[in-house]
């Protein structure tokens, strides 16, 4: 019988923010791994931190967090091999992430080289989307609305298209792609309906209205609400 | 001093998808309030039963679950003022949701009637969303993808469109709209990336692929998720 692979939201950074399955999960756990940058903390980590017993085995996957080189397959790869072994072994396994697994996350690079051999269970975590909502009190979506939720990276264009054709939006990985992000939402007069929140739930956490950020310093972790019915309920 | 109005989202369905922090708030509130049929259990009030301590004053909002009469203003309206009276004493309200309070969550309309004037705090829940990706062990987007929420009562075409445009997609609020959602999806020849899943993290859960599901059977609490890269990472 070889052990599951058990992927684990940890949520969008307040360690409260975790669910009591995520929590019993990690207490069970004989094995723990995450991503973490090649030097320093692992955000994951960090998080989890409370609910992580000690002397727990940890395999930390270490790789470049450079956006244009992210996802780092070799990296992946190599944890997968080691993570293969104590699954066969009969050991769980648990893949901590920030948010939820499954929402644009790490998780899944190691599910989709694990899956076919390994029995998979994942716990859903608070994903920054209902994070950065409930910090800005501000709803996501309501009623029968669209809700899109767009990668700033996209191009000028795509993001002008979805923007126009939505009634609620979250825009998310905004970083040094925050100016056209701004520049696109001028243009469509949605300014106005528009919130910024960054590092929701963690230390430094800050909410605003998009018109009073500069959009020239803007970090990768923060996100921009849209509801063209206004950002009221 | 007045009370703080907390908006709980307490999960989908397994009273462990719970947090940490909706658990504490809700040992600490004096006051629970949430949405019921018009006779019956309310599902909110199920999920969160383990973590409501016994004595708690509670407030049962009586609506009728009829799509098209809901929301119900004057079961809200009424529900507001008795909130208010409690909150204008000094006491905290935790109304309590399932889901995410800021998801399409019914919370919203008491936020809006109660925000002005009194303190709020959201407390994020897992979403339907998350919960469902997680019982598919299908991911919802990945990388750069655009991911768009689209709730099945929409027009047809506006249906079509959305899909034609977006990455992934998750389909919400199926009901009767099953047969309408099943054929734009085989019109598109986006049936083999589909997933089916009803009541998740619930008694009954079911997955499927969309192919092996019958449209016209379908509940309300169910979803389709689509990821035209494919169901898999």
């Amino acid at each position: 019988m070889s052990g599951t692979l058990y992927g684990v939201g940890v949520g969008p950074g307040d360690p409260d923010l975790i669910t009591l399955k995520a929590h019993k999960v990690l207490q069970a756990a004989p094995v723990i791994a995450y991503p973490a940058p090649l030097a320093g903390d692992s955000l994951a980590r960090t998080i989890a931190a409370p609910h992580i017993p000690a002397g727990r085995r940890e395999i930390v996957i270490r790789m470049p967090l450079d956006p244009k080189r992210f996802p780092d397959r070799t990296a992946y790869d190599d944890a997968a091999g080691e993570i293969a072994t104590i699954l066969r072994r009969g050991e769980d396994v648990a893949v901590i992430c920030e948010g939820d697994p499954f929402v644009y996350g790490s998780f899944m690079y190691l599910f989709s080289l694990l899956q076919d051999e390994f029995p998979v269970q994942v716990v859903p975590g608070i994903s920054s989307l209902t994070a950065c909502a409930a910090a800005a009190l501000t709803p996501l979506a309501a009623r029968n609305e669209v809700l899109s939720i767009l990668p700033a990276p996209m191009a000028e264009d795509d993001l002008r298209r979805h923007l126009q054709r939505t009634e609620a939006a979250a825009i998310i990985k905004l970083g040094r792609h925050a100016p056209k992000v701004y520049g696109v939402l001028r243009e469509l007069d949605l300014l106005d309906q528009a919130k910024y929140v960054a590092h929701a739930t963690m230390p430094g956490e800050k909410v605003q209205n998009l018109r009073d950020v500069d959009p020239a310093d803007v970090p990768y972790f923060a996100m921009i609400l849209v509801r063209k019915s206004g950002i009221e309920p």
